[in-house]
């Protein structure tokens, strides 16, 4: 009798991070590269997506994930950004986060072949957002001053499972009692030496910066191995 | 045979009901009013409670709910208010919100028979926490001006949710885009006619209000049937 042993990886298990790869494979086949947006509710996203995304350079695309409604869509699709909208809401109150599996099923209604950089703008929590890859290649998150320097230490997994944290809304600064440096100094104790940005998304202050991380992750995500 | 017929009623199936209402039995034993206080992540509920506690008339106790950490336990038991601290660490990045069976296990360590008033301060989260039921008279959500006037319509559970909505950092508003009329439109179209007041909590404004609110919900909720 013909046996194979299959060696059964813990990772193999996890129905989420097998559809992750699924979706991996198939935006490595588009040439797409995939940001996975997080921040707490009402931090900035979509007004940074306004400032950063028009005349990029590279062509982007936006999956947009809400509970409910289509609104921070609608005003993308203003900027003539190709955008698609993910509600969460089939449960009782809505799932607080995207996986990868309600990636998935968006994927047909992505103009993939027309982006090369596509941003996945995940429902706004600073929980379970940083447990679910969705199959991007690289996570973002934003924080906004106004909830205060001490966001770091409670929300730690969500601080350390991004490559870059982007500070938003800083032309408030002045009027905030947020001390910078302790932000720093909890920033660097869950996750030491994480690049951060600080920007104004409503002023545009800082938005370069942005821009640029964002041409040349596109453009390293996309060479050839 | 002997054969009793059980019915069955969906609430009772659901062991997250069947907790919160011991959890409620236990509090009505002791004659104590309980209020869950939601919101997003640094919508400012500690910096409220440390206004809003202090030589209330009523005697105050909390219990705060982190992901991680205990800096807003920290604060308030240095305003000398009891305070017991939950984490929700326990799992892979934490859970999102507490749930009546969380509760439950922190009962211990409340020194209920010294209070009248017992405020859960739950996880800063608009999705997950307006999910739970742990026990409690009243549900109050804060809100702050610097998420945007959008939001009753993204989380339209957690607004519907609570039994009064404060809006904060009322202070800021000068220096933001925020429309008060927007908000107020959108959020009697999830919620009709919900008590909302207007607070700074960082500069007091508004806060007697709160106090009085909280005063009549103590001796409304603690008064006998």
């Amino acid at each position: 009798m013909h046996r194979v042993k299959v060696r059964v990886v813990e990772d193999a298990l996890d129905a989420n991070n097998t559809i992750a790869a699924a979706n991996r494979a198939d935006f490595d086949r588009e040439g797409v590269t995939v940001l996975n947006l997080m921040s707490a509710p009402g931090a900035g996203k979509t007004t940074l997506l306004e400032r950063a995304l028009p005349g990029l350079g590279v062509r982007p695309g936006v999956l947009e994930g809400d509970v409910a409604g289509s609104l921070d869509a609608d005003r993308l699709a203003d900027k003539h950004i190709p955008v698609t909208q993910l509600n969460t809401d089939q449960g009782f109150g809505g799932e607080c986060h995207l996986d990868a599996n309600m990636v998935r099923s968006a994927l047909p209604s992505l103009p993939l072949s027309d982006i090369d950089l596509l941003i996945i703008e995940n429902v706004g929590n600073l929980v379970c957002p940083a447990e679910f890859r969705v199959g991007e290649d690289a996570r973002v998150m934003v924080s906004s001053v106004t909830e205060g320097e001490d966001k770091p230490l409670k929300y730690p997994l969500m601080f350390r499972a991004c490559e870059l944290v982007i500070v938003n809304k800083i032309d408030l600064l002045e009027h905030l009692d947020f001390d910078m440096e302790k932000f720093d100094y909890h920033l660097d104790g869950v996750h030491p030496g994480v690049p951060r940005m600080l920007v104004s998304a409503r002023t545009g202050e800082g938005i370069h910066e942005v821009r640029d991380w964002l041409v040349a992750l596109t453009s390293r995500a996309g060479a050839p191995a």
